[in-house]
């Protein structure tokens, strides 16, 4: 049986990533040897890391005077290597779900955190709005897209101070405007590559504004400086991330990435909406297009277990929702098929009519 | 032409581990999706994490009251996470090489480090010996083997405070009594595995023994109490690692490794201190199992770019010295079978009949 990965992350990834990436660890471009058995310091490495450097610059349009860095640690590293680098007397931060709190819990080892605006009032079914971020904290950070809740924020923000983003759950599955952000990060293993390496995109300008001392590891002078080379960087998940941006291109680039992603959520949120069971648990403009929330009306709750068990007998994968929401969550990144979508609505329509 | 893969690390790897990762890549255990697409919370990456831990707490022997966990970051990281959770008022280092002035570097973002023994003064070719550890040291810290000079620690040491030792590159290689220990940390990518991964074994009562706070992605208690999943591992690099990890089991354990070890560097030391043109670099005693490190006597030294050459056309990879020794470095790590050491052998042997 055919299945759909609906995994919110580690998640679907293109096929041919996938079979390029086992391809090169038997045999790396012919060269006789492993993907894991040369060294970070060959020219084969290397033109694998320069490649993908340059790709992610070229499809994420980022201007010259922004560094991009591959860095081992995960997302959760940037909660503090952020404040670490950026923080002096104050920040600002968007309190949107889950992670947003872990990145709001880690600023303040550093000081005085302003959190301008939560949705927690409604378990981060809506991303704030008319919030006052204040001028003279020394960044601002959001979380783009909030991969458990199933909300994102659709535009680039003004912020009159440094803009940090996480953007672990929704990169590479939009344009954006960079030079709005002072700072951009977020684990691979959604939209980019597998678990185990976390992007960096930031300005240097922003950087030697603290006095505190910096252990060089979380540093971003250090990971500048190196070339993302000052220790063994994770090859084989940079290696995966270097196929997926190629796959990316080759189908277009960011912007046909976010026509279909726009595709198959309108299929599915208008499923949803035109449900007699589900709903979705999110206000509409705050829907985000990565990970779509829904779950069984009020009169029909005692269905859910039926609906998750029929859903599997069609193939189904990962699509259980995080257990602060309940119900569903269809993971519908990049690499997701709109088949896969397709597939899910037919369940719903399905389940709908044997069980009304 | 058969590959002779001398690399440093990353480093030759068991092919049947190249081979299954490649398969898992593609189909992981038929369940009908890659390794890298599922979620580190699905049972399926649990039962790779709960093995892996196992195998190597049965292979190491590591008693029952120590922790294992394979995190993100590289071993670079722990040089910092080290002293955030252990340092109080003073650290004591030994400084065998730029790996260990590493961590002394981290240490000192801390404070009062006293480096008790040093081999600086001759570009760290020998292991210090008659060294005092003081009795008020917070911990002492060792880097059991120098993978750029070619020296190793070959006992474990005692010491009246906490011993902690990075064993990036002997991990496995011989048995260790893991009590002497209190905490042994180490990226994978010699003996255990790809890039992107790091081990830590730790007591856990050398923890919370200091009043900093600790971020919570720096505090070793978060992975602890986590299993290694507070945030999303790098999970192909740990898959990587199980089936090393299973080849050394299958293949007799670390005390086979250690026999087979000796075996190959013993060849290949022989070679060295009889040949007429080569020698060694290190003091006997102080002598890597894992990194033998070699130049050309003062009279031959015109020939070595030609040594070089003659190597690289048998086959011979990675075998350059680092540039702070020169010369050249045959890395014999686990992985590296006995034919390719005896393939460096009748190269050294077939260059000095030619040459003299």
């Amino acid at each position: 049986m055919k299945k759909h990965n609906f995994n919110a992350g580690p998640s679907v990834l293109p096929r041919i990533a996938i079979e390029n990436s086992a391809k090169a660890i038997l045999d790396l471009n012919g060269i006789g040897m492993s993907l894991l058995e040369i060294s970070h310091r060959s020219k084969d490495f290397q033109a694998i890391m320069d490649e993908t450097v340059a790709l992610f610059k070229e499809l994420l349009e980022i201007p010259e005077n922004y560094h991009v860095l591959f860095l081992g640690g995960g997302a959760s590293l940037q909660f503090c290597m952020v404040p670490y680098n950026l923080f002096k007397t104050k920040a600002a931060y968007l309190e949107t779900g889950v992670w947003a709190q872990k990145a709001i819990k880690e600023a303040k080892f550093f000081g005085n955190v302003e959190v301008v605006g939560s949705s927690a009032d409604k378990n981060f079914t809506y991303i704030p709005k008319n919030f006052a971020i204040p001028k003279d904290a020394d960044y601002f950070h959001i979380t783009t897209n909030n991969t458990i809740y199933g909300s994102e924020i659709h535009t680039d923000l003004e912020s009159p101070v440094p803009l940090v983003a996480d953007m672990s759950s929704d990169i590479l599955s939009r344009p954006i405007d960079v030079s709005k952000y002072a700072l951009i990060y977020g684990g691979a293993q959604k939209n980019l590559g597998p678990a185990g390496v976390t992007f960096v995109i930031l300005r240097e300008d922003i950087l030697g504004k603290t006095d505190r001392p910096i252990p060089t590891m979380l540093n971003y002078k250090t990971h500048i400086k190196e070339g993302s080379m000052f220790n063994t960087p994770p090859c084989f998940a940079i290696y995966t991330c270097l196929e997926t941006l190629r796959w990316i291109k080759n189908l277009g680039g960011v912007q046909k990435m976010a026509e279909m992603n726009k595709h198959k959520a309108q299929l599915l949120y208008n499923t949803i909406d035109n449900s007699k069971m589900f709903v979705g648990t999110v206000e509409k403009d705050s829907r985000s297009l990565m990970n779509i929330c829904f779950v069984m009306k009020e009169q029909y709750k005692d269905k859910e277990d039926a609906f998750m068990d029929f859903a599997k007998g069609k193939g189904m994968i990962g699509i259980k929702g995080h257990r602060s929401v309940g119900g569903f969550r269809a993971s519908t990144y990049n690499a997701l098929p709109l088949e896969s979508v397709q597939a899910m609505v037919d369940c719903i329509h399905e389940f709908e009519i044997i069980n009304s």
